[in-house]
């Protein structure tokens, strides 16, 4: 070992789902869209001309838009290369306690990747036998809380009410909650901004705005909450979202009537899945989510995982305790999932 | 003051050079390039349909155009939002020993901002009377050591062998040399990565490559340096790279005869500019940048930047020791710096 590496910062990182580069295989990994995002955005020929120039570092064409689109003022909105970026910058900014932050044990596997890697003491929570988190358990002292609602891998939303909950008792600690997935059919935390200082709310264009190429997260907080986020964000890059991420994202945000029926056709699909493989010894934990989490009566997931692998159709699987006999697995095109289901037909 | 507030990372943001939003004006300010990018990348219509897929978490075609061009393996190339966010997750990585770092305490103005962020102690090493680095002042007990070749805001650019004498004399460390303006004139270190395997090189697309708009970053190194990197970039965030910066990133790569002539013509116009304004009464430092800093004999570098902002000329002052009485005026079209030039003439 060289003299240099033994003050490097040692990691082990994040391993996002596989990205196959073989061609004409089902993708059903990492909880993308399977529907193009709105036309306004595909049809978009970016001014290019622009591109010599730095981008507005305030982002604010899309901050402007984020919030009059959720009613809030500029203030309330922070921007970042994805919502894992923004997730980063909250856990850098707010998470520098000596006591645990929270979070679940089934969750969001980079919540625990971000504390080590920022060496913030944490603890993970076990959710209960049914996969719910109990908000109890967040009654404890405690130097943050981080949780999605929906929860991922599971898909399970909780109220508002119960996000209250936690939130009303660790008013001197940040709340974030994560809500990637909350256009599936959850409901959103956005509300209490106003009522509680301590709340963050974090969204992504990712999942129902079909954007995971373009990178835009944000997060949605009370004014001092975001002016400290961005103090960190503009220490450690003035210029995160570029010129075509602008634009593109602001024209997302404009067609709300694709947006909303984009959403309706994936919670058919889900529903309709749901029922089918149901019905082939699979129970489905109560999703809201664009994915459903599921297990067998009888097969083991990863044996059918590597099966679906063999006929080029990727589903998640987490070698993790408590969930490595389930599957993610995230709803494609109607047609995508009769290709899978036939497949499981013929395994079960 | 709320309770949560406590343990909050406090700092004190970078401020990015004045963004105008006015019309009309002109802008050496903040060292974008006056040129479009080529023009492979203007008409570039992106393929926007695959937006709503992740992109490669690797950039791989990026990387890989990075290093056919640069006569390297894919396993020495690390990819960035800017040039910036390559060198904040390289503070994270290898900036982590309790002896303070060293850098010029006339260089870029993100360094402390980023340490002090990070919580990395740091001295900031005096650079002599004539704005040089002195490489002697570099051969002592530190935590790792960054400097910009060319230096900026000065411009000065230092030979290979320069570079090598602090390198090895420092092979406990890591060191890195930021090139962003290297394309202008300066000589780069690349050579020397085979030889040090604690040297890591970074470069841009923001200045040569009239890019800034679509932020690329990226650094070279050996590839044990380049792993340590990657394994803190995929603990913060698995897709820094937006689907069209890494699109357009190649296809700038690909048009070699633009990027040349694009920056003959830079250089050009820098010293005409410069021979022009030393009639003026100004003294330049030799410059093998995108700009020049020059200082008056007469007029204060505060007065001639309010005036000229007046006439919506926008130069860059800085308001720190040694440098109060300097501008940084980035080299713009020739019809630009004439505009300015006549407006220099009537105010001397």
């Amino acid at each position: 070992m060289s003299a240099w590496e033994k003050n490097i910062r040692k990691v082990v990182p994040y391993v996002p789902g596989e990205q196959p580069k073989e061609e004409n295989v089902i993708k059903l990994n990492t909880n993308e869209n399977p529907y193009e995002p709105s036309p306004r955005v595909k049809n978009k020929q970016l001014e290019l001309g622009k591109l010599r120039l730095y981008p507005d570092p305030c982002a604010s064409k899309l901050v402007e838009a984020l919030a009059g689109y959720h009613g809030l003022k500029k203030e309330n909105i922070f921007v970042g290369v994805g919502s894992d970026d923004v997730i980063a910058m909250s856990f850098m900014t707010f998470f520098n306690s000596d006591v645990k932050i929270l979070f679940p044990d089934v969750t969001y596997s980079f919540y625990d990747v971000w504390a080590d890697m920022l060496k913030i003491p944490y603890r993970a929570v076990a959710v209960d036998d049914n996969f719910r988190i109990s908000a109890d358990d967040y009654k404890c002292p405690n130097g943050g809380i981080i949780f999605p609602n929906p929860n991922a891998p599971t898909g399970i939303s909780e109220p508002v009410r119960f996000v209250e909950d936690i939130v009303s008792a660790n008013q001197d600690v940040v709340v974030i909650v994560d809500e990637a997935y909350v256009d599936f059919g959850g409901e959103s935390a956005v509300s209490l901004i106003d009522k509680y200082d301590n709340l963050l709310v974090v969204r992504t264009f990712s999942k129902s705005r079909s954007m995971a190429g373009i990178r835009i997260g944000y997060a949605m907080g009370n004014e001092k909450l975001i002016q400290y986020l961005n103090d960190v964000k503009y220490s450690f890059n003035s210029y995160t979202m570029n010129t075509p991420s602008i634009e593109l994202g602001v024209l997302s945000i404009e067609d709300e009537d694709y947006f909303r029926a984009n959403i309706k056709r994936v919670i058919a699909t889900r529903e309709r899945f749901r029922k089918e493989i149901e019905k082939l010894g699979f129970t489905c934990l109560p999703s809201n989510a664009n994915f459903v989490f599921a297990t067998h009566d009888r097969l083991k997931a990863e044996y059918i995982f590597e099966e679906a692998k063999k006929k080029k159709i990727y589903v998640r699987h987490f070698n993790r305790p408590r969930i490595e006999n389930y599957l993610r697995i995230t709803i494609g095109t109607d047609e995508q999932m009769d290709i899978f289901l036939e497949f499981l037909k013929s395994l079960v």
